[in-house]
Formats: C-alpha cells, structure tokens, sequence
C-alpha cells in the first residue's frame, strides 16, 4: 500500500534517485489534501515534492505497544521545554531527573585527558579492551567496594553505565521469567522488563502491568516491602539505598531479603547506584549479607559518586556461586550477552574510573557526596519547616515528599507553574508513589537556596 | 538442594556473615572428595572451607543455551593465549579481531582531553546528555555522511557502537520476527538473533540455526546473494563493504535489493561501517538507493576510520518514513528503545566524535583509512604472489583468502602455529565462510611487512 504526503526534505541530488524508479507512481489511495500521482520533478533547491508513503509488513513489537506513555524522564524533558516556552524569561531549576551538576574533581579529569592524549601515541594507543573491563579497574572495584566480602576481580563486569546492565541483565533473563519490583521504584526495571516480553499488559484500573509483582514501599512499612504478601518470583529488583523514596534497608532487612529469596530460589538484583551516600550502618553492599552471593547480583555506578552522569561508567557484580536451577552459572551466561551485545566501557572513560578509586580520587568523590549530601538537607529542612512529610534525604541524595491525597503530576504541575522548578512526579515511579514528588538534591548550591526560597513563597 | 564445595576466597570478615546462618548446614549431598557437614570456623587468614553450593530456581533462558560456543572473537583471543603460553618467546602478530592500531590523530584526542578538562569546570560540565546523541553531533553526521540524501539531524541516533546497536535493534524488533542474513556474516548479527528468541535451535549438520535465512555469498555468486532463492524474511541484515568477505555491493546490486525489501515488505539493517574504505563508485550509504528510506535502516561507527574501537562511538539512522506493517514509526519505537536501555554515548567520545567531522578531523580520518588500505595492498599481494585466489580488499580492510577443501580452523591453527599470525577461520562467521580466512589489514605497517615475510616462508 502506498500513500502520498509533502516532503520537503529532497534536494535535487537525492531526488534524482527517483528519477527512472516506479517507486512514485504506484498510488493506491492519498491522504486528504493532497494530489496524486505527482512526478517528481528535479530542480536545483530543496523543494516541497510528493513522495511515497510505503509501509513495511514488519508487524510493530507488541511489548513495546504495552508501554505507557514515554519514559519518565524524557516526558519530565518535554513538559519542562514546554513550560519554557510559555515562561522564556524564567529561570527554571531542574531538581528532578537527578542529573548532576557540580564539576568533576581535576585529578579525574586530568586522567581522562592523559589517557585521551596517550591514544595518540604508539606506546599508549589501544583499540578494543576486553568487554568485561580493563584488568586493573575491574581489579580496583573489587577492592575498593568489595574487599572482604569474597568478591573477586573476574566477578567485576564494567559498563557504560547501571542503567544500560538493568536492560543486558533483562536480554540475559530472557521473556520467561517473572519479576517482582519495588514500588515506587526506578522506571527502567519495569520498562526494560516489559520490552522484554516479560509481563502482561498495562491495567489500566491498578496502573501496573500484568506479571509483574509490585512490592509496596510506603511509609508505613517503612518502605520495606511486607514479603510475607510478596508472591514468589524469579527475579527480584531492589534498590538500597533507594530511588526514588530516598530509604536505605537496614542489615535486618536485607538479611531477610536474601533469606526471602533463598527460600523461593530467586536472584536479587540489587542497585547500590547511591550505596556511598549512606551515612548509618546500613549495608553499602548486597554482599555484606550471608548467602547473598548464591541469589544476588549488584549493579552500581560512577555517576552520581563523580558526575559521570555523561560520561559512563558503571559496574555489575555476578559472583561465580550464583547459578541457574540447572547449576549453569549466571555469570557465564552474561559474559555471553557482554560479549555480543556489548563491547566495553569507553577507554577514556575507564582511565577515569580506575583514578576515582585512587586515595585522592576517593578522597574528591567523598566531597562530591559530601556537598549533594548538604543540599539534602537543606531540601529535607525546607520541606519539613513547611509542614510536609518527608521521607528518605538521609541515606540518599533525594527527599521524598508527601502530598496526601493530591495527584503527583498536579503537584509536578504546581511546582514548575508558580515556582519554576522541575521535580519528579512519584507516580511515574509507580502507583504507591502516586501523593508523592521525589526532590532531587542534585544541583549548584546556589539553585537549591533559591529553589528553597521559591518552595517556601509556594506552601508558607 | 544444597551441596558443598571447597572454597579459599573467605576472608575473616566475610566469614563472619555465615556465623549463625542455616546455609551451612543443610546439606543433603556433597561433591566427591569433600567433606560434608564441616561447619565454618573464622580465622584470622583466608582458609579453605566449606561453602554452601546453593542453586537458584530461575531457569537459563533457553536462547542462551542454544548458542555454540563462545563468540568468534573470545574465542580466537583465548587460542592466542594458549599458543602465547605455549611459545612464550614468539612474536605473535594479530591480523585477527580488525582491531585498529595506529594512533588517533592528535586533533580528534586534543579536542577529547579538552572536553575532559572542561568537565571539571562549571561552564564545562554537563551530566546525562540526551540519550540520541549531542545535537551538534547528529546534525554533523547527518550532514557530512548523508548531506544530500534527505537525511536529517533527528534521524540519527548516536551510539556507543555499532555491534551495541545491532542488539538493540535486535531489541526492538522483538522475537517474533525472521531475519536474513549474509552467509558469510559479522556474527553479531547471528548471536544477537539467537539471544532474542528468534530462531529455532543450531542444526550441526548444517552448521545453521534455525529460522533464520542464510544468504549464500561466494566467489560464485560475486559476494552478492541470489536474491530469487531466498525468502522472504521481516528483517535483512546487510553488511557492504562486507565484513569478513570484503566485497562491496554495487550500486545496481543495492537496487535490487531494496526493491527486494520493497517486494516484500522487509526491512533491511544496513551495516556501512566501512563505508570510508571504498575506493570506487559503490555507494557509501543505503540511502543513496531509491526508496532506501521506507525499507532501510543503517549503523556505522567511527571504529574504523578514527581508531575509536576502544573510544567507543558509533551511529544509527532511523528515517522518518521507515514505519511498521500498522504504520507505526521505527524510529519513534527505536527512540524509547535508546530512552529506556542505554543513556548515550559518552560525552567525552561524542567530543572526539564531532571533531572527527571538522574539515581537520575529516582529513586525518582519510590519512588512518589509507594507511590501513596500503596495509591491505600488501596482505593482498603477498596471498597473490603465494597463488592464493584472494577476494575483498579493494573496498575494505579486509582480505578474504581462499583454502579450497581445507577447514578454516585447520588453516588459522596453521598459520598461528608455524608462523605465529592471527587470522580469522572463515567458518566462525557462517558456513559458506568454510574454506577460507579473513585476514585483516589493521596492524603497524613493519608488522604488516613481518607477516607478509612469514606468510612467504610458510606457503612459499
């Protein structure tokens, strides 16, 4: 079938390409207001020419008709560039996608330039590096963040980043299995599982899509799901410290966790993306826990410890112990997917994550927390001096604030209208997050004062 | 079902977490030559001791497990270190993997070190980019590549390389579509398949998986396949100049088949990496065919023609009027595809990138293609002069020789063990590849020299 629309987009090079073609003329019916049957004629400057609208007979993934809407933060990105049209004199302060904003410590910096400059040199030039990282960060991750809990080198997978793992670990589980999530939780374990084939359709009515088991984190569980209503799964996605409501697990906790998972024979993935903004004795790590290296994998990241937020870099942890019920190990089975899907972390941004791991780059990534963790407070503060219940803030760089029995994206709305800042509706992390906004603390010190100042003018 | 296994990587402190736990303890039947039911005891050093040998109750994903082997390229790494350990004292040159190895030009990693440094500046830094690539990027690529072919900025999504793309097309597509591909292939194409559930399981005696079309391309046919034997598929996977075979498709090939995608409704994934390696009048895009833009996607990268094989930076080109049998958009379904399972490339590579494209930039990417090309003379001539009917090489860096009636894992272990080269065996990228090696022309030019000498001595 072929239908006829405008285009002006040809130029008089590639509409020669048409010349002699049949491509043009086979018109079966034309959309309104437009003439049939038109030649394409050649002329030297781009002109508004008729061109065949044909379509394939590649029937459109089903999984991915089952997604809502756009992905969260892009749609955050498209409101927000509305928002500045209709406002292009305001001064709009992004607190939401959790982007960071504060310079990458030099010392880091400086190695990324080094080793750009070195692959100008015979000596320092390197083509592919292994997929799985280079030897000495993958060396460097395992000590820094792992050293006594019996995790080796070769359990290091590198990445450009957590979020592109959460979608390799998915291609690896494959369209079988069942996942449970917690909810409210980071769009991307959901979405990813969902194109993967994994789930049933979007209900509408419950605003969860089918086969995927939500586990309610709301503050009266003190965001912890109540496993004993939590139906068995094959995986588990858990994010500690979390994203969005800001909760770390405790020890506790999480030692029932792995227990839970032991006991239903599933796999943990674990996000610890936000682990060093942990300031109590919460666990940094999935592994601090006994037994989790037989049911846990660990994704984590760079970008919010450096403000590799651009620049990419990541990690997943799949320890040797952790295998399929045929005894198959699961890391074998992702350095597979590494292999083929994926073909390392950028080099240059390699040579800066191994200098993060450095006693002075660790030093200049605790002070990057450090201050995001002051902007924590002054957002939590700011919050609660208005009345407002706010959650997590402690242990992560994002408050979680209530706003019983309104919409999330109306209180979105409300933000960016009257006080031109950009927060996070918690409903677009699920429906328990639905009454709440995520803040991210995210931002120069300067913006987060002024975004404090509006806030109160708003709600005082 | 628990069993136990002997295990020394428990430090004190991790052994410390399996003090009052259960896991140990339940044990029902244990491995040949350990002993069981040994409880843990905490030392001060690492020791051997007993550790619980838990299985999971996920099930591998079949799609996994239906893969041979390991990928081509591991594998042949993994041969290379056998016979590095075997002759410690050889010299081993690779003309293997396609592995760049001359230096970046200094422009391209000066603008990347200075993009570095910037980072560490407020007006300098920037976090998460947009997930299709910087702006300037896109429209650098649109303009340079595809200038007058209707091709537009928004079109082009920035990669972190092409084989990442492959799968993330493969992603897209789903698991219910066929595919075609060249036989010989790039075997991404093939294995990516495999992971995503769209093809029946490997048959032995035909060296094919199942449900997918393999387009037979040999000295017979020109390297081009014989487009009325094979069948219609959803989805074409092209490679011209092609990798292994090194043959390009000529413009009046590339016509027919896109008017063979046309006929059937297929669309193709035109992988141009080597576009820059062509030296005579075959098109450099699939877009300069007519009526490419309703049937074609293309990937390309700037592995080849900057060095950036480690750097990591690539494209693919999604046009506007490539849609669905239902009339959905490619690129809008491909667009959530980027948006949800990668976060863009990173931001120092796009840096490096956009310079490539600079009138500066473009010049040494020329210089870097035609050193590799006089590399490629001369692995054509020494097979030539050795007798060797060799196809490939005008077009590509890649020279295709031709072993009539011998294995081509026999010929590369020939050629690793007398001569100490590494080659690539023809069969790892598809069964019509049986009989032949790929030999590559990326490699310092006195390595280059040194092979051709060795291949001299071996099969003069």
């Amino acid at each position: 079938m072929a239908l006829l629309q405008l285009s002006a987009h040809f130029s008089s090079s590639s509409c020669a390409f048409f010349g002699d073609d049949d491509v043009l003329s086979s018109t079966s019916k034309t959309l309104p207001l437009l003439r049939r049957n038109v030649k394409c004629r050649c002329i030297a400057e781009p002109v508004e020419m008729m061109q065949t609208v044909y379509k394939t007979k590649v029937s459109r993934n089903e999984n991915m008709a089952k997604l809502q809407a756009g992905y969260l933060f892009p749609e955050i990105a498209r409101r927000r560039e509305v928002h500045m049209l209709k406002y292009p004199e305001a001064k709009v302060i992004s607190l939401g996608i959790g982007d960071t904003t504060e310079p990458i410590p030099e010392v880091i910096t400086s190695a990324m330039a080094e080793r750009s400059y070195a692959l100008s040199t015979v000596a320092g030039y390197s083509g592919y590096g292994a997929e799985q990282g280079e030897k000495n960060l993958r060396a460097a991750i395992a000590e820094t963040y792992y050293g006594n809990l019996g995790i080796q080198e070769t359990d290091i997978f590198v990445s450009d980043g957590a979020k592109c793992d959460i979608s390799r670990l998915q291609i690896l589980f494959g369209s079988n299995v069942m996942m449970a999530v917690q909810d409210p939780s980071y769009p991307a374990y959901v979405d990813s599982s969902v194109i993967m084939g994994q789930t049933g359709p979007f209900q509408k009515d419950v605003e969860k899509y089918g086969k995927i088991e939500y586990m309610k984190c709301t503050p009266e569980n003190g965001f912890f799901p109540d496993l004993s209503t939590v139906s068995k799964t094959d995986i588990i996605f858990f994010c500690s410290p979390n994203n969005p409501t800001g909760s770390a697990a405790t020890r506790e906790q999480l030692v029932r966790l792995v227990q839970f998972a032991r006991d239903n024979g599933s796999i943990i993935v674990y996000d610890s993306a936000y682990a060093m903004y942990i300031s109590d004795d919460c666990p940094r790590s999935i592994f601090e826990i006994p037994g989790a290296k037989e049911v846990a994998i660990e994704i984590s990241s760079f970008s919010k410890y450096a403000g590799f937020t651009g620049v990419r870099l990541g990690w997943t942890v799949i320890p040797k112990q952790l295998v399929f019920s045929d005894g198959f190990p699961v890391a074998k089975d992702f350095n597979r997917i590494v292999c083929t899907t994926f073909n390392g972390a950028s080099n240059i941004a390699q040579a800066g994550g191994l200098e993060c791991l450095s006693p002075q780059g660790l030093k200049a990534m605790h002070e990057v927390v450090g201050f995001y963790k002051e902007n924590t407070d002054i957002v939590v503060d700011t919050f609660k001096s208005l009345g407002f219940k706010v959650y997590g803030g402690r242990n992560a760089p994002y408050a979680w604030v209530h706003f019983p029995g309104r919409s999330s994206w109306d209180v979105f709305e409300e933000i960016l209208e009257k006080a031109h800042l950009v927060t996070t509706p918690g409903s677009g992390f699920g429906p328990a997050g639905e009454g709440f906004i995520r803040v991210s603390a995210f931002g120069h010190r300067e913006n987060v004062l002024e975004a404090s100042k509006r806030l109160k003018e708003l709600y005082m």
